[in-house]
């Protein structure tokens, strides 16, 4: 019910009487539903999960709290809608405008008289319960653990889809549900590409090679980044590099503290990088959330002005890219604390060079 | 050149200057570029792809005819569209209504000043080609290939999870990229849930089992379901609904041919399983396209009067669910043809017993 409270307290800051949530992730956020079919309506006083005949059974067993509703072409959503305005005296609903679609936008409009208004809930799920912070943690802690065995596991000649199936394999040997996205194995030249994908290419001795991936445990998800090189290092510009990124990504680490506002954290990093003339080299920002979703509120960025709070969990991941020669990132997953930061992931930041 | 004809002539038809793409499969599609983040923008006689650092060199490589324009703080998206709308006089915009989000056309309608329209691509995709069709056929294999597997490993008193966990990783030694959608393992009551996720459910003696997973092999994905039987049948209506859905299905499989409306296929499964008075427990279509989604244009159902074409790859999927009891559905993916199809997913249609 704490949740639901949130939203509500969301409605009156907008004078909203009913808030409309499509999106799979705040869906099951509140009602245990992952799915792009069906609605969650929460009005002053009740709570409906509007779904099709596939979710019905699911839903009633879920999510004990709302009233779930069939909807059919018989009893449209429309229709739905329309009986509880008329019933409960609604004027004005919220909307998920950064995920409903356009189309069904107009849909809607044209079908049920009310004003509707598109309010963010992307902070909604900013701030983790302690029982989401324990599914981070382990996912996090799988995460470490898969790091440690491609670091045994990677040899001269493999290609980069060969790294990404066998840690995709030993993430569910090690409990983990299935990666969190895509797995990026960016090695040598790829690994000015921040998000390259792991490829056909095979991976050559003094390499730098770059693995971004993340551990989907209970729904919840991990995100990590390590660079490291395969035999000896050919490139000194890429043991600079490595050396830059690393003080910047440890420097934001510590500053990490509830109060602070996420572009002052970018900035710590970035100032770094600047400094040794790589800034036009790390185009992207410093971080993000991670929950549900792999990419979540709050932005870690230039320019974003809010304070972090304890119990959100956010990455912190400088990198630099160099078109032609390659690419170092370092990532971790960092719990807000009132007195400062818990780093989640831990897999070591110094330059690793396996023997392959 | 050819995918580009596709979006040209939809312009056309629709009185357009341009098309302004955001899906992330239609990106894939026209310009290799699977991203949530990034347009294409087709004019008359350009196509550009507009894209933040991440994505510049990629694309630069992976969508030769593409201009790839650059996006940051300091050239916007709105900037370089209002760029162009002025050198290349363009009035109206075809946007993907289906996809983009309400906030961000309404962050478009403020600061480009042309007319917007919401225009269904659809059914651009629907219709493969023999590379796609190659594709979808690997995937297909894979997937009749694992299925068998499945069957010779799964025991009584086994979780879904450990099923689905032993699913996954067989698809990837077999060459699989990944599992197509979070795999139903649906066993006893649970199969009366048409969408039931694998959970810790233990699989017991004498219960129907529904798995419905598929495989993602480059790019393109299967999609097949079957329920088997672990040990012997307590309940002779499991049995008796079986037949019926294994009859609907293959009067539907057969039938299929170019020409045909999608109502019409529809049609043949539902007045098997209604004629047997399950009509209410069949409460969702007979199918769907898949292709680089695993649910694509076209929706095989009543109401849905678009004409079947050689070259579209459908699933037929019918289903008889009873809360309390159980369910059943088989699905294939079915290739149509000039001559009428070809059944794509081979795995055994009769009541299998496993002796788990």
């Amino acid at each position: 019910m704490k949740r639901l409270n949130k939203i509500r307290e969301i409605m009156k800051e907008n004078f909203l009487d009913a808030f409309l949530i499509n999106s799979p992730y705040n869906k099951f956020y509140l009602a245990n539903l992952y799915s792009n079919s069906g609605y969650l309506l929460i009005t002053r006083n009740n709570q409906y999960a509007l779904v099709d005949s596939r979710y019905y059974v699911q839903v009633k067993e879920n999510a004990k709290e709302f009233n779930v509703i069939e909807i059919s072409k018989e009893r449209t959503i429309f229709d739905f809608l329309n009986e509880v305005i008329k019933k409960e005296s609604i004027k004005k609903i919220g909307i998920e405008g950064d995920n409903l679609t356009y189309d069904n936008y107009m849909k809607l409009a044209e079908n049920v008289k009310v004003v509707f208004l598109s309010i963010s809930l992307d902070s909604l799920r900013a701030i983790k319960t302690s029982e989401e912070i324990e599914k981070i943690r382990t996912a996090a802690q799988i995460a470490d653990k898969a790091y440690k065995h491609i670091l045994s596991f990677v040899k001269e000649g493999m290609t980069e889809k060969q790294v990404e199936r066998e840690l995709v394999r030993y993430i569910k040997e090690c409990n983990g549900d299935k990666e969190s996205f895509d797995i990026i194995v960016a090695s040598g030249e790829r690994g000015a590409l921040p998000h390259g994908k792991a490829s056909e290419k095979i991976i050559k001795r003094g390499e730098f090679v770059t693995i971004d991936f993340g551990v989907n445990y209970n729904n919840y998800c991990s995100d990590m980044t390590r660079t490291f090189l395969l035999g000896e290092a050919y490139n000194k510009e890429m043991i600079k590099i490595y050396e830059i990124v690393k003080k910047a990504q440890w420097e934001a680490v510590k500053s990490v503290k509830e109060g602070i506002t996420a572009s002052y954290l970018d900035s710590i990093a970035r100032n770094i990088i600047e400094k040794e003339g790589y800034g036009k080299n790390f185009g992207h920002n410093l971080g993000h959330g991670v929950g549900i979703l792999v990419h979540e509120y709050p932005i870690i960025g230039k320019g974003n002005d809010i304070f972090l709070e304890a119990g959100m969990i956010i990455t912190i991941e400088p990198g630099i890219y160099i078109e032609g020669l390659g690419g170092v990132r370092i990532e971790d997953d960092v719990l807000v604390t009132e007195e400062g930061f818990e780093v989640l992931t831990n897999s070591d930041r110094e330059l690793i060079s396996v023997k392959g």
